[in-house]
């Protein structure tokens, strides 16, 4: 696995994005939020006039073995038939990058079918479906590395392409569950505490897929090692975001994270690398259960809260133009003493 | 004062556009407020396919007597000063403005100044302040009536526009107190827990504010109709806020509610016509206190929280992508059947 060089912004430019920020031409503290996303923007950029250059959200996709313990109420073919639909353009996260002017990746981390790679998707299958985790480990140690490479590598492209703030987001049925075994390992939250619907599971099922989770965890014979819990538990596409959030961390782009599977990714990531965080804004705070204590454990605000559960980024895409009201007020609001408005606070 | 012709939507078209909502390619409900929001807009529209057009922001502006009673931390000049920001393009509603496409209406309902009418702003000063009303009434029920009839002027402009979203916001140091009068007269909950910090007072400031404000309400001597009670403790700037709701109503336009005092702005409306709220958004959970403690009273679930306190409709304008977003979904996702996915829910 490749390392990283991630390191936590220097903090000498704060004092003068503090200033700037308070002689803007307004009460003090007075555009909350807007203000906190501001100082953390014009830290990892370290600059006073902070810019969003060609946002990207970028969907990794994988299937899940756990799937075949009857954990999701929706079927496997709905990760390979919802791409489809994002090839298309129909789906939630469609609309929603072309009204917030996001370019779209879509990448295959291991689905369980043979995708039309002619059409756009990026192949960066590792294998058909993570292993069944209540058996084995979903993942070999050499199929982690790769998964971590591989995200690493998209952001590199991304960058590349001029990009320097990132939505994440996933497609994979069964996912949730990945989530809900990392979210227990990381943060002794118990399990029961961790585990939700999902896509749409009613109380029967949730027990369900709690006690299959259970045994999940009551069979792991691992080392409890932060890498050995990535590998044995995550899904493909998890692992590859962790991956992917790494290498923006490294390169001092903004990372927009989504719902419940991408709070557990950047968990996981910031379980490597800690100083990961700087990097990270929260989108939204999601309806799966266990979310909310996750992000409150995380110590984590997250800009929105309008119940959305669909995944594939659209938490964070949906917040994005507040984080762009942020860089916009710091470069164009004018100041006290250029305004001549008797500063008043 | 105009009388309203405002009716409740027609439910007739709610199946149709719940259905339509529903099979999106989406698990049911997995938008949450996108989804609330389509059916509202759709209604309102009587429509399956709503749009948003032309949206405009007016900001009302007027100065309170009852600042002479020292209820502000700013003085009674940041409102005409503030509104020479407002047209040098410098302050926090105009890069929302920009941002979000909003044109900027800037309306003089009462200002205690000669501002420049030659250079946009437009004048609808009924008189240069309202009175104090620790003394006596704001306003008389004549200026009250020119107030409601001169907001409902602006909004059939806007709406001869091709407006059909509105963002109210206000601009007048002191309207928190205003505001906090309504907000006590028409709720009944206890005075001291509707005033707040307005601008940024300290606790000392905040104990003087409720003290003055107790004893313009002991001093009341008026008949306690609604009408009277808006006319004895109102701002000029929201009592002309007050007559854009009911006329945007009239005319089914969409309101984006924005913080504290407009949401007492819809509070007095709604006290005069109650279906006026079937028309109303809100967009932002301010800081303000009392702000949550209305917002719940109402029944409102605001769109946003964001910690802003600076008025001008910021905090409605800040939540307008997330409207945008839900006419988009309802537009432009695809649904089951024509995207060849099996409905998972």
């Amino acid at each position: 696995m490749k390392t990283f060089q991630i390191t936590r912004p220097d903090e000498t430019i704060r004092e003068a994005l503090t200033d700037k920020i308070n002689n803007l031409t307004k009460p003090k503290g007075s555009l909350g939020t807007l203000e906190e996303l501001a100082l953390q923007i014009g830290l990892i950029q370290q600059t006073l006039t902070p810019t969003l250059k060609c946002p990207q959200n970028i969907i990794f996709a994988a299937d899940h073995g756990i799937v075949d313990e009857g954990v999701s109420l929706s079927p496997k073919e709905i990760t390979w038939q919802q791409i489809s639909n994002f090839l298309h353009g129909g789906a939630g996260v469609n609309f929603l990058c072309r009204q917030h002017g996001f370019e779209l990746k879509i990448v295959d981390a291991g689905v369980d079918y043979d995708l039309p790679y002619d059409r756009g998707i990026i192949n960066m299958k590792v294998r058909k479906s993570s292993r069944n985790y209540l058996h084995e480990a979903a993942m070999t140690e050499e199929e982690m590395d790769l998964c971590i490479d591989r995200g690493a590598e998209i952001v590199r492209r991304c960058h590349a392409e001029g990009c320097n703030v990132l939505s994440l987001g996933e497609m994979g049925i069964g996912n949730t569950s990945s989530s809900s075994m990392w979210m227990t390992c990381f943060t002794r939250i118990p399990l029961e505490q961790c585990v939700g619907a999902g896509s749409g599971l009613d109380n029967a099922g949730i027990r369900h897929k709690y006690s299959v989770l259970q045994r999940a965890l009551d069979n792991y014979q691992g080392d409890g090692s932060v890498r050995d819990l990535i590998r044995y538990f995550g899904g493909l596409e998890m692992v590859m975001a962790v991956g992917a959030m790494l290498q923006a961390a490294e390169l001092k782009m903004i990372i927009l994270v989504d719902g419940f599977i991408m709070t557990n990714c950047i968990l996981a990531a910031s379980r490597l690398y800690p100083e990961v965080m700087h990097y990270a804004i929260f989108g939204h705070q999601g309806d799966e259960t266990g979310h909310k204590l996750l992000l409150d454990a995380m110590g984590a605000k997250p800009l929105l809260n309008l119940g959305l559960r669909l995944g594939e980024g659209t938490g964070a895409i949906c917040s994005y133009p507040i984080v762009d009201s942020a860089v916009r007020m710091i470069n164009e609001m004018d100041n006290f003493a250029h305004a001549s408005i008797t500063k008043y606070f």
